[in-house]
């Protein structure tokens, strides 16, 4: 299938741009080299022919999309070890299969584990470019710093605090995961693209102190599983976090007096103290009967609303205890703010359709489409009653999974290309701009735009092919068709 | 004052078109007839020439403020009284001092009364002008057909289901006040502009059979002080619900899988089922250590998030006995769907500034701002502590009003200029899109854009000269300069 000079051209297509549309416009790829060459100056300046030209027949030419929060697929979970080899095996099972999905690059998600695992599984989560799959682009921690309130599913045992700030991360994950980027970054085949994101929740106890040397050392850090407030939030973005880990999920619900984590994606970067107006000549206020102002309540909350819910579970173990984080309310704080990512999980169970699109409306440049699957992820799987474990066992409709006998959802298997028409459909935006949510996007956040989930000369040869309705032809890794629809 | 010919013409200043801009632009007016002119065709055609320029030296000249939701002002409670003299002069001192604030429209709020008294204040709140007032529009209901677990203020004894629909209504208002639109309005000079606002829960019984005759009358339906649920919100909508009443208060909190009310602004016309992918060969799931699913919970909520709230004081006058309310999860009804319009009271207190900027984002088109003003309303009151009744005090402390003693807010003190101030602050927008919010957008609601909030020739020469912060140097009714700052 090479060509003679390893120039291919893809036309008769549509190319997702960076603000969201669909063009018409040819491609053209070094094969070799496995990279995006710059039309215009590989055909009029240095007047080469492709050896090849792919006619995809007015389908569209996408980036390849990245999942940045995936737990496993076909089988294979990343937060389970049983040996380093069953595990590397694992990895290029998922890294293999996936790219039917669209997706041609991941960040495998290791959720809270016992400490000793850390320094484990994170070294076999160094980036590595598969020849024939996808791209583990590095590990997304999420735990062990969380809010117990909101552990979701993770074990409760094994959270922490971070007393030590930046020293208990190291001491957990170990300092040589946590090197600066430059040191940590494998360079295999040229791939300066691995990436690291910590979830954890800044209320926490330590974690505040720690958000700064993370972000310093390259680590992209998430607010997830967590209770923190307005000015806690927003501190920490302050700080330097840059993503919310699965929005609306694990966090205080919208409460329109504290909007909490969900309100960063209403964060204004200067807002000032409401203008109140000129005091004058004295006014007495009558007796007004039918309201009732005497009711005693221990929070500002007016005739309107019920106090918000107290945090039923407040974390044992430092929330509560984080110091300095009482900002007056109206004071801008000190250092920049601009409002972070933040994940959805578009299956049409996670998240309510008007929920997607009013976050999406909220933020737009700020969304990202990730799976956040289980290893039960695989879309071949049939619908019906699954074996689970210690004789429990799954229903599988579609992508809802429930425990059998209970309506409990057991987890998302929601595939990206999925998540990608969902998105679409739920919230009316066109097709490429719901692309650039699981390209573009992503990609930024991790400071990876020039390689991954662009189009821009230069960047990695890692395309998808969508028909017009989103669905997905065929699937290439550096250059090379890894995957075709049958 | 008057000119000879009538006509006047505004130069040197800011108009806020329909579109949020700012230009600079002449206005005329006819200031006997008290309309504004097509600019164009007065000089152009008609070659007039005005009898009187006004020289506003840069400063934004307006259409006046429409505040549709205000509970009274400056020592008068629209929801108490004393007799119809005593009320009429009380409207009267209203319209007369209101317009200081910008505000040249108001619409009366009436909260949940005994049954008794509505057939004897409402013939009082049909639509007139002021000769140098604000002009009262019509009325706004707000109960008794409300949810009472979301009651706020409102006295419980008096909330009502409307079991026998339409007829609950019409036996609640009475008849004379439901009547068709043209039937109801009174021809006071030409005021064609009279507008009734009911605010009430939809799935209390009876109140979802009521919206369609309702607004087949003329009346703009409001949901508000409602638990209704996604599917019976949207049902409403479908019906010809246009309005949300003090968006965030009064209704649940945004729930990401039940949105609910607030859920509205980020709702899509017609959202089809999630795609599912294709089943194919089987997938037996193996053992997953760490996720727990054997946790039993009632509703279809997964590993990331605690259930949600069940409402603790359900209505017993009706709520869960709606039928037909229960709508397949993402089957598209029967209907036209429009994303309703929603109030918001943007005093820095009763919402926060990123939610207000989350709602405003989602769905900028439906923004209305509210005072929701509390009798007390009066900017020259002083701050400190003030007489109420019963030998209770408040303490006012600018835009805020406590119980003293207490930190229980009082309600809203807050004038619809500082609202429109506030807002630009906190959502960044222009002053110019924050001006639609208290113009054009309450007027589109209330189905008056030609006549009210705008600048199209024709429409009453109602207008607020504006500095460019958005503090008001004089206000304008028909014609006529009412009010001017010192």
């Amino acid at each position: 299938m090479s060509s003679s000079n390893g120039l291919t051209c893809f036309t008769n297509c549509l190319l997702p741009l960076e603000d969201g549309s669909l063009v018409e416009k040819d491609l053209w790829i070094d094969e070799r080299r496995g990279v995006l060459l710059d039309s215009q100056k590989t055909f009029f300046e240095r007047k080469e022919r492709p050896a090849r030209i792919i006619d995809l027949q007015g389908n569209i030419l996408s980036p390849g999309f990245l999942d940045i929060q995936i737990n496993g697929a076909y089988g294979f979970d990343f937060s389970v070890f049983e040996g380093a080899n069953t595990y590397r095996k694992g990895l290029n099972t998922v890294a293999e299969k996936i790219v039917e999905t669209g997706v041609t690059s991941l960040v495998p998600t290791l959720i809270t584990q016992e400490k000793s695992l850390y320094p484990t599984i994170l070294p076999l989560l160094r980036p590595f470019t598969h020849p024939h799959g996808a791209t583990i682009l590095g590990w997304h921690a999420e735990g062990p710093f969380l809010q117990l309130a909101k552990r979701g599913a993770h074990a409760p045992v094994f959270l922490k605090s971070a007393s030590s700030g930046f020293a208990s991360f190291e001491d957990m994950y170990g300092a040589a995961n946590l090197a600066y980027a430059e040191d940590w970054l494998m360079d295999d085949g040229g791939l300066a693209a691995g990436v690291r994101i910590v979830t954890a929740a800044p209320e926490i106890e330590g974690v505040m102190d720690a958000v700064k040397p993370l972000v310093e050392r390259g680590v992209v850090f998430s607010i997830g599983h967590s209770i923190a407030t307005t000015d806690i939030a927003a501190a920490a973005v302050r700080r330097g976090a840059r993503l919310i880990t699965h929005l609306f999920n694990a966090m205080p619900q919208l409460h329109h007096r504290d909007p909490s984590i969900i309100g960063l994606l209403g964060a204004s970067p200067h807002v000032a103290l409401p203008t109140t107006p000129t005091p004058s000549p004295a006014y007495a206020p009558a007796e007004r009967p039918t309201r009732d102002f005497a009711k005693p309540q221990s929070e500002a909350f007016d005739e309107h609303e019920t106090p918000p819910q107290t945090p039923v579970l407040a974390a044992t173990h430092g929330a509560g205890r984080v110091h300095g984080m009482h900002l007056e309310r109206g004071k801008v704080a000190e250092g920049p703010f601009e409002r972070p990512f933040y994940e959805l999980i578009v299956d049409g169970i996670h998240s309510h359709p008007n929920s997607v699109r009013l976050a999406y409306n909220a933020y737009p440049e700020g969304c990202i489409l990730i799976t956040d699957a289980m290893k039960i992820l695989d879309p071949h799987l049939k619908d019906g009653v699954h074996e689970w474990r210690d004789g429990k066992r799954f229903v599988k409709e579609g992508v809802k999974l429930y425990l059998e006998g209970t309506d409990t959802l057991a987890g998302s298997v929601v595939t990206l290309d999925t998540c990608v028409r969902n998105f679409s459909s739920f919230t009316g935006c066109s097709l490429g701009e719901a692309i650039k949510c699981a390209t573009l996007n992503p990609a930024k956040c991790l400071g990876i735009e020039n390689r991954k989930g662009t189009l821009r000369p230069g960047a990695d040869a890692d395309l998808v092919v969508l028909d017009r309705k989103g669905n997905v032809l065929s699937t290439w890794v550096s250059g090379k068709e890894v995957w075709k629809k049958a």
